[in-house]
């Protein structure tokens, strides 16, 4: 239990372990993604029409993490690939611990792209390195377009942006150039994605950027 | 004395201020650039000549870190600008609460680019956010092309690697591609430049990306 020792200090232990994890994957040449969003943004629904989408093109594998139940995971081994479920029994966020202790699951050479599905939370995970090359976060319209200036370090942290469930845009108020304008100050370099996970509209842009962050990191691995 | 409280976390209360100074930054407009490095790899070296070219181009402020003196500070000064001391009296690195309590010191609204030079180091930095837009990373070509293996953390969380004292490159055993291969390894978005800051070599790449992060911030700001 080093975790509540005098001193101790979690997150760098956090960090420490998650550096580790990313050694271990820069070796592999597998690229690895962490998605975070708000609970019922989208993201296993994402999941499943990327990992469709993607068949064939890469060999990919998902770790689900949720507080409990595995429904996640077995909705993506429907799919036809690697799926296991990690129960954090009560943690609001997957920590770089029990990625590495699931790692042994699978055969990383045999992998292009691990996604790693956090607990759906706004806060916990952005503080929560895990190793991954780049977070990706999810942000449905139906949440307001608020959420940067209240959820700042997960839009500073955040590789990409996902605008998901624009299907419902008619039906809500939500700025799209309000939350991008929002996100934007606080991370200069984001790239931002208008799609629908249940329609497939926008997906394109997306699954193209995906394949470009998998070749790069092939690129590295030489 | 919060910061050694039982179950207490370092790295969570600073991120929690990192997050404030960066909303503060936001607000007022001004850029913001976390330089790091060991020490001796030419942090002010590089700021001297950057200012220069500036000036006129941008209102520039720097805060300087160190673990004592406040040489550096009077170095900046010396340029016609603002500068301020931090030492941290022993900490290998500075803290979003040591920039927060400085920040007094100058009027945001009248800068462009704000500039905190760390302290010499090339791990505890790494993990402590200020509130930054950018973190830019120097590392000489006296210091080896193994670093990127061996401080994987810096490497990853920089937004840019500038690779210093290229004027050396006939002199010493320094393999540039390794060096770049291991960054980008770490870091698929990685900007990299190979910059002298004695001769002023690379220079024009340098000062042409900062700008255009000065430009977003003010195209962010409205």
């Amino acid at each position: 239990m080093h975790e509540i020792a005098l001193g101790s200090d979690i997150l760098a232990a956090n960090n420490t372990l998650a550096q580790h994890n990313r050694q271990h994957f820069v070796e592999h040449g597998v690229y690895v993604l962490n998605l975070m969003s708000a609970p019922g943004a989208g993201k296993t629904t994402l999941l499943e029409r990327t990992v469709d989408a993607l068949a064939g093109r890469h060999r990919i594998a998902v770790i689900e993490g949720d507080v409990q139940t595995r429904e996640d995971a077995d909705r993506i081994a429907a799919h036809g690939i690697p799926a296991i479920q990690i129960n954090t029994g009560g943690a609001c966020h997957l920590d770089a611990r029990q990625v590495h202790d699931h790692l042994r699951h699978f055969s990383l050479d045999e992998l292009d792209l691990l996604v790693i599905e956090n607990v759906g939370n706004l806060v916990c995970p952005a503080e929560f390195d895990l190793g991954e090359h780049d977070r990706v976060m999810l942000l449905s319209v139906t949440e307001g377009d608020d959420k940067p200036a209240k959820y700042p370090v997960m839009f500073h942290v955040a590789r990409a942006l996902l605008l998901n469930k624009i299907d419902l845009l008619p039906h809500v108020d939500f700025d799209l150039e309000r939350a991008e304008r929002g996100a934007r100050a606080l991370n200069l370099d984001l790239e931002i994605f208008r799609l629908s996970a249940r329609t497939g509209e926008g997906f394109e842009s997306w699954l193209a950027w995906l394949d470009s962050r998998v070749a790069r990191v092939k690129a590295q691995h030489g």
